[in-house]
């Protein structure tokens, strides 16, 4: 046993984050977690899923003798909560938020010493405290924004109590950080919303996208993603998110010039250099090497790609990502496996061919 | 046995499109198949795995008695090629292209009474002979472009040919064929394109993206497809294309002023309507009712997925699309498994909750 005193840790807001946070505090950092949520069941669900030691309405009673407060609410709560949080913490609390998007919460906060902002780039795709985890954050990054004025042995100790929940702490300032996010995140969901209007302006009443592969379902699987949830996020980093899809319009306007001009050697020049740049800002330093992709077509009924993953597994060839993209008649389907490395490639293209599929390997070069 | 004399029908070009209509035309049609390619190793491959019974350098003698002509070349090389096929090809012989865009050939050919434009919705995901299989075509659309010169015989010929091939065949005509290809195809494709632009002018160099979630890795995945075909179909379609690009540049233009006023209730009717829009396009009548998605984590090591796929399949529960997007340090990721129709998902869910995941259902309607 360590014989310092337990770190106290209070979570405001014990959803999917704050409850990860939770868990991830009592196992990985053995501290004593007070929970604080709005809601009773919540609270209860946190209590018996082990994410908290107590659990109260109260910021003040959560806080209370807390040295790291997180606060996990909604991006549009944050500011009002973290500063109920400021108010009842003491004088060497540390206090970060989990939010998307952080020029709000540091302009409104970061006056006071005690408040670093925060995210965690973990725990998008589902909700709820039933769903919290211990290992969400393991090797995910989390970013910090600091400011001038922040306390550095606070810093320091948010840092650490970070890294201490499996996270990769970064620092960046607010609006560096907002305006990366804007590019990475905001614009696409933007960008898929536009395509989906489009499509929907264009084709008949009831008429469906026909399969022409997966260009239009994967560009756009964002669109419409939780309303409530991405209002907030659009809205709390309107200006980076604005001009940056200002920038794509603009771009787009470009591409619609060039495709009019029907030059196919500037054309494909403009296709290679979208390919480049995407496999540069996506697939370099992948453990095992570049991405490389297996392209097979195969029945599309229970068990097959069972049977297929199941014998790359076994060979220890492991798929970083994949999909699949169903024939208008739902009974085969393009499947797309990424494989880290060349070598691993070729294993897992020889095995999928020794199960009678024929198999395309695109290189990340190719 | 059938006392009819066998359907003779020529292929000119024998990749993974022709060959596969000549394999499907030999198995399902039983008829004698006339191969053409400029390439002797294709045209090798093209015998060793059936796809043709004769295989020839000279389109004369190919097409020479056929009474279905089907030109599967490149979208560039497809005008001369249907005019070489026409010019040998008797007075009674229907003869049809498989390119993706119509208007350009349908302009230059479709006086000729025997020519009549198509475009088969499958095989865009691998090329090449070996690839080619009988069942390619299995419930795939099949788009044919009649004119008001079109031979009805002719035409009545061709189309029962396509169906007997196993496709849908359905006639459209070549402007609103562009059209629709153009929304649904051309222009997700150059939108990927302008995203991975904007973020790669946008990130420091060497910067990669960060792991925010599934939204710029989908959105993308179509950026910089191969730049030669690519730039083929952009430039046999520019008008169109360019066209559906201009309109979602102001689209977009829109959704920035959206976006920069703030408001959430806006925002949020937007980003709810892009929803509804996109389920309304792609989801709608699939078999077995709505798509529904499991969201959950997993381990991403060998055999996860497998044990996953597996255990789904041997309940029958048939999983119609996925993604599975990495965390960032590659030990889990987030999975989305798409299964028609709720009862199939609840039992799906519950199959995942069995093996010890926690897992949300996003319905069709939520």
């Amino acid at each position: 046993m360590d014989d310092r005193a337990a770190p106290r840790v209070a979570v405001l807001g014990v959803g999917l984050i704050g409850g990860s946070i939770g868990l991830a505090a009592r196992e990985r950092l053995g501290a004593v977690v007070a929970g604080y949520d709005p809601d009773p069941g919540t609270r209860e669900a946190a209590l018996a899923g082990g994410a908290a030691d107590t659990a109260t309405d109260s910021v003040a009673a959560a806080v209370e003798g807390a040295e790291v407060v997180f606060c996990a609410a909604p991006v549009g709560l944050l500011p009002e909560l973290a500063t109920a949080a400021l108010a009842a913490a003491g004088p060497e609390a540390a206090v970060t938020d989990v939010g998307s998007t952080k020029r709000e919460i540091v302009a409104a906060l970061g006056e006071d010493r005690r408040f670093i902002g925060g995210h965690p780039l973990a725990g998008a795709e589902t909700a709820g405290v039933a769903n919290a985890r211990a290992d969400l954050f393991e090797g995910a990054r989390w970013y910090l924004t600091p400011t001038a004025g922040s306390d550095g042995v606070l810093y320091d100790r948010l840092q650490r109590a970070v890294a201490g929940l499996g996270a990769r702490p970064q620092a960046i300032d607010a609006a560096g950080h907002d305006h990366l996010m804007a590019t990475v995140s905001g614009m696409p969901h933007a960008v898929a919303n536009a395509l989906v209007a489009e499509a929907a302006a264009d084709l008949a009443d009831g008429e469906r996208v026909p399969e022409v592969g997966p260009s239009f379902r994967d560009a756009t699987r964002v669109a419409g993603s939780n309303p409530a949830i991405w209002a907030d996020i659009f809205a709390s980093n309107s200006d980076a998110v604005a001009d940056s899809v200002d920038a794509v319009a603009r771009r787009l306007s470009e591409a619609a010039a060039l495709i009019r001009s029907g030059d196919k050697e500037a054309i494909a020049a403009w296709q290679a250099a979208a390919g480049e740049d995407r496999r540069r800002l996506l697939e370099a330093d992948r453990p095992g090497g570049p991405l490389h992709e297996l392209r097979l077509i195969v029945a599309n009924k229970p068990g097959t790609m069972a049977t297929l993953a199941l014998a790359l597994g076994e060979a220890g060839v492991n798929i970083e990502d994949m999909a699949l993209h169903p024939a208008p008649d739902m009974t085969s389907g393009a499947v797309s496996l990424w494989v880290a490395g060349a070598e691993q490639a070729e294993r897992g293209a020889a095995l999928v061919r020794q199960l009678g599929h024929s198999v395309t390997v695109v290189g990340a070069g190719g």
